[in-house]
């Protein structure tokens, strides 16, 4: 009796394990994981008794390396030294105190507690992206969180970024769990929760690696996609608001700084129109202990081109990779130069402030090169050297070129009276338009 | 006897016949076809008794068409409305009498007759890529011929461009027959007979499909290529032998005319770098009549995308438009941008030299102005609106940019004595080189 209880409870289990298995089929994950960790589990420790194999590709952002890449990398270094034009355009903000390349996840707390363009004053928004726990604390304090005073708030926060960034701890689904993001989506009428899982592969990344501003005066992170992605749509949506974060110390420019635009700028790109997500290239199949699992180990793809880039190009990954550095290296020439420029046009109103000019010329200067500051900002902010949109980002830089010339000689202007020539003649461009126009002119009537 | 004889007859032709069809089994030519085109053949119509499916598709080159193309196309269209700027940046030369938009390879002889920009002092070399007859005449006239009257040598000129112009008429190798590429390879040190099929399946396309100028008195058709293919090497050997095609009619500018450098424009492209030559798009494999053969109707590849784009990429024909028109659609933007930003720099020296300007500034501001022209005339002659090497089209249009608005300040301060501010800092860029900025900065001796 005994024995057959324990027989037909044995079978019973093999049941429902064979049912729970054949359930979730969908994911790579063993059933066993499934459920054993509690709702509401921040700590990276308790999932990782979990997913040991996930855990340790995970604990690589702990890394510190350029290897690979060219450009950017995991080491501390100074962006201000890399691109000097950035310690001028910031002048008067925290960006022209410090300004590093980012390290990896691993390091969020630790950075952003040492980083010194936080001051005493810094609001708790600072926080947004650096921890787990900011999710459960705006459950708790509300809008209030963003305002409240960053130092007030550093007991709160924990943990660093973890898995319940990403992901459900009962089910191990991907979730979107950050305040901002769930926000913007649903202002702009798209569900958070009701995302397909390629989607998510993409927009749990976008949860931070986006665009954002501290709005109004609650001072709530906020993603300013309501014109388009964008750069120049962003920027069309700050000029509209009038927002702007700091003004210029030397210039008195208004000026709005651009984060890291990594989702915005991969948009429209021929890797997104493909169907790709971040994930299918930052966290691609790897093979840990015999099982194919997602790498967490978030970095350039250029440090495992064999598991990302190599699953679709056959070109070799020398060959790639001296592809990516051909786009790479002129996206950071022309940066170079149109950063040049943007100092220079900082500089121009400067000087003609100083030298009495015309404060309405000056004014229009300031509008141009606040324009053209914030495109180059986003080109620099954006952590791919133009690689995750070649052509938006050269397009972008020259926009921006254009606004800082503009402003250089509305400047110029300002004291001398003498405008540059305006010659703005639109082109039909295309041969339909182009054919257009002859048939037009042809079948005007003659005077 | 006789029977036996035929026999044995039969049989050594059908041994001959294996051997020749073994040994031509690296062309897909029948031999059958070999050797009866007498050395010399020019006309098409010889060609075309042996090679009749070839013939058809190089008559598709009479089609006019612009279905598929976005921007350029087959039909003779007036590029001076499609884009105005051309028709001021060219002031004072044939270009802004008129500039069409050309049509196929059937049409040379008709269309370089009949072009306005064609006059009664115009000389040999503008027959250069329009004749098969051109590497004949050379042969017999020597040098003399490029800088005779045009019209004189009319009546040399019997055919358009022929199969002979790229094939051995005996063994229909390609070979490279225009005297002009022939010249630029040998004194670059590279053997022109000695050019693998693949290397030759792009350099018959670049017999005329490159930047090239009349060189000295004798006005020799030359490409420009001692200092390398990219827009600013060949400037940069452009100002070294300082030379100038005209002198600009309002601002007095030594102007350089861009070609049609397509060549030299995918050279360090990303369908370059993969190893793929002209022909691999433009005259992709084709079934003619239950025959494989290459397609002689060179025109965009965006009409015969399955052919051509689809052989590699997977994505689906509407997929890979809308990519390629993603680039070209920026390209066009960038280029009527800078195209206006060039007409302002002629007009603002010609205002400032009509207002008096100091001459050495306005000297600086032609030299800037004429280096602007040559790249944005670069990317309007190149026939692709950027496709052929987008990075480098890009790169091309900002540094062009660079150009204009530097010339813009430099006639503005002709008249105001006020000069632009200049910063120029050069950046370290890659994060190796920053790294070494950093620790030679840390290891330095403290003053």
């Amino acid at each position: 009796m005994r024995k057959g209880k324990i027989l037909i409870g044995l079978l019973a289990a093999m049941i429902i394990s064979i049912v729970a298995v054949g359930c979730s089929s969908k994911t790579s994950q063993p059933v066993a994981f499934r459920a054993e960790i509690a709702p509401g589990t921040l700590s990276v420790d308790e999932y990782a008794k979990y997913y040991p194999k996930q855990y340790d590709t995970f604990m690589k952002t702990a890394e510190m390396s350029n290897e690979g890449s060219k450009y950017g990398g995991s080491e501390e270094f100074d962006k201000l030294t890399q691109w000097p034009f950035l310690k001028e355009i910031f002048a008067g903000y925290g960006f022209a105190i410090e300004y590093n390349e980012d390290r990896g996840h691993n390091y969020t707390i630790e950075d952003v507690t040492k980083i010194k363009r936080i001051n005493e004053k810094s609001i708790a928004s600072c926080w947004t992206c650096k921890s787990a726990n900011v999710a459960g604390v705006v459950e708790e304090m509300g809008d209030a969180y963003y305002g409240a005073n960053f130092h007030d708030l550093k007991g709160k926060m924990t943990e660093g970024i973890t898995c319940a960034n990403c992901h459900d701890p009962q089910t191990m689904n991907l979730v979107i769990t950050q305040p901002p993001l769930r926000d913007t989506l649903t202002r702009l009428g798209k569900d958070p929760d009701k995302l397909t899982t390629q989607e998510l592969r993409t927009m749990v990344c976008a949860q931070c690696h986006v665009e954002y501003y501290f709005a109004g005066d609650k001072k709530i992170v906020t993603f300013p996609w309501d014109k388009g992605l964008t750069p120049t749509d962003v920027l069309e949506y700050y000029e509209e608001k009038d927002f702007s974060d700091w003004t210029h110390a030397k210039a008195g420019v208004r000026e709005i700084k651009a984060q890291h635009p990594e989702y915005e700028t991969f948009m429209g790109s021929t890797h997104a129109e493909a169907g790709l997500s971040c994930a299918d290239c930052h966290m691609p199949y790897t093979m840990n202990g015999g099982e194919k699992i997602s790498s967490h180990w978030w970095t350039s793809p250029l440090k495992h081109m064999n598991e990302s880039c190599l699953t679709c190009h056959r070109e070799g990954e020398e060959a790639l990779k001296e592809r990516v550095f051909y786009t790479q290296d002129k996206v950071a020439d022309m940066m170079a130069k149109v950063g040049n420029v943007t100092v220079e046009a900082l500089e121009a109103i400067a000087e003609a402030d100083a030298k009495g000019g015309n404060q309405d010329a000056l004014k229009e200067a300031r509008a141009l090169q606040r324009k053209g500051q914030f495109l180059v900002d986003w080109v620099g902010a954006e952590n791919s050297m133009g690689f995750h949109n070649p052509q938006l980002i050269m397009e972008t830089l020259n926009t921006s070129m254009d606004y800082a010339y503009q402003a250089i000689n509305k400047a110029t202007e300002s004291i001398t009276g003498v405008a540059a020539p305006k010659w703005d003649v639109e082109a039909p461009k295309t041969n339909t338009e182009t054919m257009k126009v002859l048939h037009d002119k042809e079948n005007a009537p003659k005077s």
